[in-house]
């Protein structure tokens, strides 16, 4: 099942699922290279599953489901690299959840986008070290090596330049996709932030649907006790048949205090080779 | 401000707004010639503001909502229809409802698509008599004049072949655009479903994001007694770069049964002429 690299020394062993959709040998192999040559303690494990293919998926719920549990439980693995976004991460969440064991808790999980389901469940049930970063699918962007390499600075070296350049010691803080995390509010999967600042970006969508998600987010969050909201990218935002007339900050701005929320500026996260990495929970410097 | 055609009898005065995108005149006037050859009984009251345009939005926020709630506390107009959906309600519907006087409560309320913020808020404070169904802007569909008569054939005569084919006498009916009501869940503008019938239809939305949304209502839903959920119509589902390997219909009988909600069925609605009337409520044939 497991294919990777060994190093000679000292080894932080990386397993790589994909909860959602598939990734690409090509691209799991390029990753596997950068690594070896300049992250040789990182041994990345790339389950098969990260190749499957049903419909849109990596592979059905079930094989999804217990790539996930197997690696998470594994005593042998120091960490979960989701592999690539999507969607299907919501399909097998709380199930894999509630099939954790003690070994879990023991682990860094990393990811963005649709693996922001895993993430929020995984932080809501105090299940690991959670954080919000690049993940091996960026090898495919322009400047990708960088995000590829960005993860492994801090899954490997704990390389305090791989973070958020924001992020204030003492300060609980919580990474996500907007829309991502808007259709987590009220489901199992939806972790309490008070007392946290909480990141969102957002990809691909039209800023009415921008709009629309922060009325959702805002409503369902206000007078829980959030510290603030900053907003990272809002990108490849597709062009309407008419200008929105209010851009992406703005529209944050005015949800968050609408709700009472406080509004606390600009994040580096977003869907790109500059997404920097937030750990979830008390930022400790 | 208002434009309309006046008839000789008892006339039913409909007074229309846009609390969403603008609608134009052209179709203003096609909807207001048929409305005076097949239902004289009709008054329509066009407000200008169907017809501002700022950025996204018919008019600014505070143009809407002054619109809307003037015209629904008019003591002298008997039913308000929405004009046209798109994204917009939401801003506003809050706001609104918190404005309307005893007139309003004894309106009718006719509309569909995002309108449905409005139509849920509504519906949530007891005001009128509130609907799901065709507005003005369906003219310009192919075949959209009879969605505009079936509209009219209910508020003027509450012809009964207008309505939803399955509506069961005695039980409790809602009827929503799916996304519109997922973003409305955890708001201040989500009614309260217990024991009702939920119906929902979706547009132009990729399967994953379709399965994501019934993965959000039906998660929020679970457990609040919810009596069922039909599907109407899914229509115009973009192409994906891969096919998603499973139907709308299989994608609502798996999160409702998921969360404990029954799955009942299709339903004669949808964005599309043939979208059939579903009165909120108790339905009394």
């Amino acid at each position: 099942m497991a294919q990777g690299t060994k190093t000679i020394s000292s080894p932080v062993r990386i397993g790589i699922c994909a909860p959602s959709t598939p990734f690409t040998r090509e691209g799991a192999d390029r990753v596997v290279a950068l690594a070896a040559k300049n992250h040789p303690q990182a041994e990345l494990i790339f389950n098969d599953q990260c190749f499957y293919e049903q419909g849109h998926f990596a592979g059905n719920d079930e094989q999804r489901l217990e790539t996930f549990v197997t690696l998470a439980n594994d005593p042998d693995i120091d960490a979960i690299w989701f592999a690539r976004g999507g969607y299907g991460a919501a399909r097998i969440a709380e199930a894999a959840i509630a099939r954790l064991d003690s070994n879990a808790k023991r682990k860094t999980y990393l990811g963005y986008s649709d693996a922001g389901n895993l993430l929020g469940a995984l932080y809501r049930g105090g299940i690991g070290d959670v954080a919000h970063g690049p993940m091996p699918s960026d090898i495919g962007r322009a400047g990708g090596e960088k995000a590829v390499q960005r993860a492994l600075d801090w899954m490997v070296h704990n390389r305090a330049d791989a973070l958020e350049p924001g992020l204030i010691s003492g300060q609980r803080y919580a990474a996500f996709n907007l829309m991502t995390l808007a259709m987590m509010t009220g489901t199992k999967l939806m972790p309490d932030l008070r007392d946290h600042i909480l990141i969102v970006e957002e990809i691909s969508e039209y800023l009415y649907a921008f709009d629309r998600a922060m009325f959702h987010l805002c409503s369902n969050l206000s007078g829980n006790g959030l510290t603030g909201i900053r907003l990272g990218r809002v990108s490849d935002i597709p062009e309407n048949d008419r200008p929105f007339g209010e851009e992406p900050e703005a529209i944050a701005k005015r949800w968050s205090q609408l709700n009472g929320i406080a509004y606390l500026g600009r994040s580096e996260i977003g869907h790109d080779a500059q997404n920097r990495i937030v750990p979830f929970g008390i930022f400790k410097n």
